[in-house]
């Protein structure tokens, strides 16, 4: 779980002097032949990035709300933005009376496509920004649109950055090179293992978007979005060239040129060419100009229309997935030992936190957001720090309860003696990416925060040791997470677990655990995903209990038809509270579990204390007052 | 599970001047402008129905092969036959060197478009029935060919007709009407509720061509496919009109006039005008001539290609499930209640088969074939029996491994004191219909069989006795049916489940039970499902339990945002056999199951043995020998 709406106040951004000038922009035969009778502003970037930077908050921009998710739309009349549930407050609160909230999953919401039909005169023309719709997106919208007898029109300048007048600049942050101690594969042998799956594929060209994607293939990271470490970039890839795209003031740099081997490639199919971030357009459609007649072009269906319709359609070969992605999230030796370490480092900063929060919290000083900071404080002293992971998720009693709550100013509330606390957080280390979330009272829980906790971790439990075939695909094991729940008529609205990246993305395809998806890729040893079931009692509190956990072999008695069978080791090593448990609800398996894990906390990340010099005392504090009390 | 080849001898069929003859008619002008270069042969007929009349094994007839699943396909040079796993060895039996069998899900084998491509001179027109084929599988094919320069061509005469002289006719049994007291709602009020659903989706027209969709909106049975209660018709329902398509001379009899008020309606919108079964093509073409701007037909995506395309684009409103579909799986009280019945005489039957195999086999008399003559016969003296609902799956030893086994003469192993025995079974009966599988063990199972059953028995139980949310599709409970297995490295390859017609087919959508689906219907109170789990060891014994289960509202500890719970009541009430378990891999909650389960059975079978007037003793032989022993 992890909140990626970044900070802003709540009072509604005064927008009819923007609408105006857009509306102007809308009728300007600068930007088009004709005039277009609705312009809509999705909300992602180029790269279909989940976080993004401040120069692509276009949606935020015209409208003020700044949740994750939403699309605005404005006609010479009406202007309407559409959003899901969780945001439907947040949306009202920072929208103006120009704006019409469109309520995602109700009954009497319209769709877009619905409600552009029922408003727009006849032979309308809506026009979108083709870099910032996805090929399928743009596909269902301009089929709903034809047959209504309107036109989606592709319009290059971008028309809120055209009324935008102090729109950031796109960052261009510095390039950070990582070794093989880090990457375990050279660059070199990545774009080698992806032309090999071409030459399978039989594809000539492959072009890659995803910014993690393009990360992970060059061992590069940047710090162009908050929280994840990304730069822009494209890169095409052929049978013998590589083509990057990128902002060519950040190739200055001695180590990085090296690293690259940009002046002194080893061999000429590794020889990297450099080309300014804009020019991939230009470049795709040389490249496309040239392709013989069996020439196919591998590119992800969820790239920008743009790029995607430069490939004539003959020529073009979608895949869900990328092989880079799914190369990505199959981590090797050297990762996985990252990751590992990772995790160490953010429970030593936890246990401390935790120490930290049982000595002030009766003092009445900790509030969300000083627990937020001390938890950050905390990580940055712990080695190759690089930042949080995400927003810190960090939530009293009815905070709890909305998930993906983030402390601001006017809702923080204080930690006390009498609710539940829960903080869903992590950070990017040089060698790892974490995300865990703990859920703690700190004095007498009630019989139903300490019942319902007791499922949550049954339900945890039940996923991480659960063992299952070779080739399963994540979804099938989300409802092991909910069989306690529901066994007492109890639930949880989200998914159960997310692919985590390393040193990357904190959520990354294309594995999970999740009832909604069902065109995830099987799990395979090496992959990383959170295990995260949780309960939500509305008003009250918030319950949840994350781990990220490694994919790995499993061997039990028996092995039907040599498929092998599979398992998970949890990386996250953080004490869960036993104080929460209701005991009496566990198995004698489930309690060998805790017992067995929190053994393994204590065995790993007390050594780990010790070593950097932290006093058992301290650790030790937190155990007394129930963290790490074994069960038996 | 239900095995669905219809009896055949092993050897192959000779086919080369049926080939010849086949492959004249492809160049014969007579059947269209320009010959055909290939012709396509399906396996279904013109409704989609799983099971099929002899008149419609036109893909048996021309290759040989006469499983439930595979498309022939003859070119000038080629005959190639696709079919699945379940199927190499027995096609590769019954075809001759003519043919080529594609083993499908094998990495090697070309789809059927792939291969036409690569062997089709260019620009050719490939050929098919558009009556058995379905819209959606047409569009594909269409696509792929017309991407590759060649063309798929509409056949309105099937060319294997042509060529089959002695082709069975189309059947048409004998209607059977069935009262409120099996039907529990008159057809008038299906038609009136059909009508709602409509008016809510703004569609103006309805045609139903799933055989068992018709027989349950108007209260009828027939006898026309084997096994399936159904008759061949159409329906198309308007808002004012209802036209039947069927063999008008089945609507002779008075007592079914009456029932369809044939002379007589109640309600204009409720008169009934009967065309014969060939023209719905011809006024289903009327009827889209005269179609307003707005006015929508509905159809179902698995509908024959000729009738889909019958209806202009811009008019077509295509659905997965058609609300027939959906009505029909959620069963009233009176369904339900006949369903009950119906299980109960069933498991009267099977209690005495069980106690004659335990006399009987001990003298080495009993065969695979002789059980389930024995099975059918006991069945056949219960009141209301109509047939078995599927060809019996009898299975000794190794060819219980075979999942989709049906004794032949050349198989047929004899029952003995030594290995596994499954039988898989059901039947219609005017009040229901019944679908179950028990294996058991006559002398002393070994300590494998027994561990296996057990993990079996457990998955069964998960199902079983699962609780979880009103809204939850089947396929997220497939997991806790395999979770046991899993956790010792064993696995099935078939799904959990699937819906059951009340008097009508065995399978029915839209729920089920299955890893496979994703776009099942949510499963709702009064949905009728089989809970089925298995494990199959190759060359050595299969095990799979089976209930046919009712899905009924549950009443947990809580009601998370009222959404109410859900939970299964079984409606099969058959022992299953103690001797195959071993307990001490129960838990106690598994245990108390069992024996609630054996309660129930001898409670309400043992009512039912008595009132028929059947010794106890024979009942409490079987009790004896280990079916009902309870556990405490």
């Amino acid at each position: 779980m992890a909140s990626q709406n970044s900070v802003a106040g709540m009072s509604p951004k005064i927008t009819g002097e923007l609408l105006r000038q857009l509306r102007q922009a809308m009728r300007n035969c600068k930007y088009f032949s004709e005039p277009i009778q609705a312009y809509i502003v999705p909300s992602g970037d180029a790269h279909q990035s989940e976080y993004i930077a401040p120069c692509d908050c276009r949606r935020e921009f015209i409208c003020g709300f700044n949740g994750s998710a939403g699309t605005a739309i404005v006609t010479e009349q009406h202007a309407a933005m559409w959003t899901d549930g969780r945001y439907f407050l947040q949306a009202s609160q920072q929208m103006d009376n120009n704006w019409t909230l469109m309520k995602m999953g109700l009954k009497e919401t319209p769709s877009q496509e619905d409600w552009l039909i029922s408003i727009l005169p006849e032979n309308s023309r809506v026009g979108v920004d083709p870099w910032i719709i996805a090929a399928d997106q743009w596909k269902n919208m301009s089929r709903a649109l034809t047959s209504a007898g309107h036109s989606l029109v592709a319009v290059q300048d971008n028309l809120i950055d055209a009324v935008w007048t102090d729109r950031p600049e796109r960052p261009s942050t510095q390039l950070r090179t990582l070794g093989l101690e880090y990457t375990g594969i050279s660059w070199q042998d990545k774009i080698t293992a992806l032309r090999t799956k071409m030459t399978e594929r039989k594809l000539t060209w492959f072009v890659a978007t995803a910014l993690d994607e393009i990360a992970w293939l060059f061992n590069l990271r940047g710090a162009d979005i908050e929280y994840n470490p990304v730069f822009f970039a494209y890169t095409i890839v052929g049978m013998n060239t590589i083509r990057l795209f990128v902002d060519l003031k950040r190739l200055s740099d001695p180590a990085l040129r090296d690293h690259l081997q940009l002046d002194s490639p080893s061999k000429p199919e590794l020889s990297i060419q450099t080309f300014p971030y804009e020019s991939v357009y230009t470049e795709l459609q040389a490249i496309c100009a040239a392709l013989g007649p069996k020439d196919k072009v591998w590119i992800c269906d969820k790239a920008s229309c743009a790029l995607t319709q430069v490939i004539p359609k003959t020529h073009r070969s979608p895949i869900p997935y990328t092989p880079l992605c799914l190369a990505k999230a199959v981590k090797n030796a050297t990762e996985i030992q990252g990751m590992k370490m990772a995790h160490i480092k953010d429970a030593v900063a936890l246990c401390e936190l935790f120490a930290w929060l049982e000595k002030e919290i009766p003092n009445g000083t900790v509030t969300e957001i000083s627990a937020a900071d001390k938890a950050e404080e905390l990580r940055s002293q712990q080695k190759e720090f690089v930042g949080l992971s995400f927003p810190t998720i960090s939530s009293v009693g009815p905070n709890g309860a909305i998930i993906h709550y983030r402390p601001l100013p006017e809702t923080n509330r204080t930690l006390t003696m009498n609710e539940v606390y829960l903080i869903d957080s992590g950070a990017q280390y040089v060698d790892g990416t974490t995300d865990v979330t703990r859920t703690m009272h700190f004095g007498t829980p009630s019989a139903f925060e300490k019942e319902c906790f007791t499922y949550v971790l049954k339900g945890h439990i039940a996923v991480s040791a659960a063992i299952f075939p070779n080739g399963t695909k994540g979804h099938l094991l989300d409802s092991f997470a909910r069989a306690a729940l529901w066994e007492s008529g109890l639930d949880y609205l989200h998914g159960t677990g997310h692919g985590v990246g390393c040193f990357l993305n904190v959520h990354e395809g294309p594995c999970g655990i999740s009832y909604k998806t069902f065109a995830d890729e099987p799990l395979e040893a090496g992959m990383i995903v959170s295990d995260e079931p949780g309960y939500y009692e509305d008003g009250s509190f918030g319950i949840r209990i994350e781990n990220v956990v490694l994919v790995v072999p499993a061997k039990p008695k028996y092995n039907y038809r040599n498929r092998g069978s599979l398992t998970f080791e949890p990386l996250t090593l953080v004490p869960i509270q036993v104080r929460m448990m209701n005991t009496e609800l566990l198995t004698q398996k489930e309690l060998d579990w805790v017992n067995e894990y929190h053994r393994k906390c204590r065995e790993v990340v007390g050594a780990e204390l010790e070593r950097q010099g932290l006093t058992l005392v301290q650790a030790n504090r937190s155990d007394q007052e129930g963290f790490l009390i074994a069960l038996q």
